[in-house]
C-alpha cells in the first residue's frame, strides 16, 4: 500500500505525518515554523525535517507524494505561496517546487483550511458523504467545499471563503474590507471582541472576575468559562455567535444542499452550547427538504485534520495525474 | 447530429424548442400551461406538443432525448415534481415518466433556474467558462452553480438557492422563514415593495405621477421608469438594491471564485445602474484574487435560456448515461 506524507504549515508550527490510505496516521512530528526566518530557511528546514520523518519511519519507499497544506492566498495549480499575513516576507515562493527537489517525489499545495476541510470530510465527521461544508472557527472564519466528493477550491485557490459573505451590510468592519461578514460574528476573536465591548461597560459579573477586571485579557474560551458560569454577558455574547452561525450554516445549506455541516477550530471547544444554537437556527433556516438532509456536527478530526488532509489531497492529485 | 427537445414549463405557459448541439432553437413553440386544470391535463398537452412539434420539424429522428425545466422543489433523479406554489395542485407528479411514456425517448427532470443557468453559461454571458454563478432576479431571486464545468444542484435538486442567503437577520420577512434574505432586496416584489413605502411617506415626484398616486400599482419597471426621470426616491430604491445585491454578489465570489457572475431576470430589465452598482460593490467587497477574476454580466440568452439549458442538460445527462 502506498502512503502519502503530510505536511501543514502553519504561522506557528509545521506539523508532518505519513498518513496510509485509510487517513490513518502512522508517524509524525513537529517543529517550529519560525517564520522571523524567511522563506529560504523555513523551506530548507521543512525538507530536512521530512527527510529526517522519512528516513526514521522504515517506510519512506512505500511514500508516493507529498500534500503541503499552507495559508494563502496561493496558486494550487502553480504550487506558489503568494505573499501571507501568516508567513511575512513570503512573496511567490515556489513551495512545492523548492521541496520536489529535496525530496523528488511530487509534491502538491493546497489551501490550509481547504486540507483540513478534506481530512474531515474524508475521515472524520463526513466520511462517507460526497457534498460537505466545512466552516473553520478559529482567529477568523475560513472553509472548504466538498462537491460531489471532491475538494472545490476553484481556479485561483480561493473558492471556500465561507467566512466572508457579509450578514449586515452594516456591522462590524472586516479585515477583508466589508462589513458584518461572518467572521465578524462567529470567529474567536469576534467573540472576545463583543464580550469586551459588554462587560467594559457592565464591571461585574463571573466575566469580569475571570478577566481580573482588565477586558483586554478577555479570551473566547474565557467567555465560554463565564457561560459556564451562568454569566449573562456570556450568553448573550453566546446567542449572538449562535444566531449568527446558524444564518451562515441555513445559507450555506440552501446553496450547497449538503449532506454534512462541519464545524472546526478553536471556537467549537468552547463547546455543546455552540453547536446546539448553530443546530437550531440553521435547520430553522433553511429549506425544509435540504435542512432534512444536511447534519451540522463538530469536527472529529481535530489538529489532525490539516495533515491528513493535506496527505488524502496529494493522494487524489496523484490518482489523477497532476504533476508538479 | 443529434439534437435535444428542450420544455420549460412555467405557471403561465409552457415552451417547446429543438436544440441542436450549438445551443440553437431550431424550431420553437408556446402553449398556456393552464394549471387550473391539473397535473394530469398538463402533462397530456405537454405530451400532445411535444409530439407535434416533433412531427412537424421533420427532424424528429435526429431528436434524442428530453430536458424538461420545472419549478421546484422537485428530485431530478427520480423525476418527480413535488407540491410548487406555482403549479398548483401537483403533489409527487412522476412528470419524466409520464412524458417518456408519450414521446418513448429518454426524460431528463430539472430546476427551472438551474435549467436558465445552464443554458447561460454553455451558450450566453457564461460561455467557454468552466465557473458560473448565476442569479436569477425576478418575482423571486434564485440561481443556478456551474462548478468545473457541470451544473450543481445537489442531491436534493435544491442546490443553488442562491437568493435565500440572508444579508441581514433583522431585515424583512422572507417567505422561506428567514428574515433578510437577499430575494427580500433585490427581486422585482422587494423592489416594488420598497418603492411603495417610500413614495407612500412622500406623495409627489415622478414615481408618485407614475402610478397615478396608487402605490399599489407601483411594479420594479415602474421604479426603473422612474429612476430614469430622475426621481429621488426611486435612485434611493436603487441604490439600496444595488448595494444588497453587490454584497451578495461579493460573497458568492469569494465563496465560489467564479469565472462570471450572470445577473439574470425580469430586475435587470431595469437596466445598466443596476448592472454598474453590483459591480462596483461586489468587486469592492470581494477579495482581489477572485475580484479580478469574476466578471459580472447581463444575462444574453433572455427567454430562451430555460429552454436551451433544458435541452442542454438532457443532452449531458444521455452523455453520461443517467436513464429514466
Amino acid at each position: 500500500m502506498s502512503q502519502m506524507l503530510g505536511i501543514d504549515l502553519g504561522g506557528t508550527n509545521m506539523s508532518f505525518g505519513i498518513v496510509d490510505a485509510k487517513g490513518k496516521v502512522l508517524t509524525r512530528s513537529k517543529i517550529p515554523t519560525l517564520t522571523v526566518q524567511g522563506p529560504k530557511s523555513v523551506i530548507r528546514r521543512m525538507g530536512d525535517e521530512a527527510l529526517r520523518l522519512l528516513k526514521s519511519s522504515g517506510i519512506a519507499k512505500s511514500v508516493k507524494a507529498v500534500g503541503i497544506g499552507s495559508p494563502g492566498p496561493l496558486s494550487a495549480q502553480k504550487g506558489l505561496v503568494f505573499s501571507t499575513p501568516n508567513l511575512p516576507g513570503w512573496r511567490k515562493v515556489p513551495i512545492a517546487a523548492l521541496i520536489h527537489r529535496r525530496l523528488r517525489l511530487p509534491v502538491y499545495l493546497e489551501n490550509d483550511a481547504n486540507c483540513a476541510a478534506l481530512g474531515e470530510a474524508s475521515y472524520g465527521a463526513g466520511k462517507g458523504f460526497q457534498n460537505v461544508v466545512v466552516l473553520t472557527l478559529g482567529t477568523g472564519v475560513g472553509g472548504g467545499l466538498i462537491i460531489n466528493g471532491e475538494l472545490f477550491s476553484g481556479p485561483d485557490t480561493t473558492g471556500g471563503e465561507l467566512g466572508h459573505f457579509s450578514i449586515n451590510p452594516d456591522g462590524p468592519a472586516c479585515g477583508c474590507g466589508q462589513k458584518g461578514c461572518i467572521e465578524q460574528y462567529a470567529s474567536a476573536t469576534a467573540i472576545a471582541r463583543r464580550a469586551r465591548e459588554l462587560v467594559s461597560k457592565a464591571r461585574k459579573g463571573p466575566l469580569w472576575k475571570l478577566c481580573g477586571g482588565d477586558p483586554r485579557a478577555i479570551s473566547s474560551r474565557m467567555v465560554h468559562q463565564a457561560l459556564l458560569k451562568r454569566d449573562p454577558l456570556a450568553r448573550q455574547v453566546w446567542a449572538e455567535t449562535g444566531r449568527a452561525l446558524g444564518t451562515a450554516v441555513a445559507g450555506y445549506i440552501n446553496v450547497f444542499n449538503p449532506d454534512r455541516v462541519i464545524l472546526f477550530g478553536g471556537v467549537m471547544q468552547g463547546g455543546k452550547e455552540l453547536l446546539a444554537m448553530t443546530r437550531r437556527f440553521g435547520k430553522a433556516g433553511a429549506f425544509p427538504q435540504p435542512a432534512k438532509r444536511a447534519k451540522i456536527l463538530s469536527a472529529k478530526l481535530g489538529d489532525d485534520a490539516g495533515l491528513i488532509g493535506a496527505a488524502e489531497m496529494a493522494r487524489r492529485s496523484l490518482a489523477v495525474g497532476h504533476a508538479i
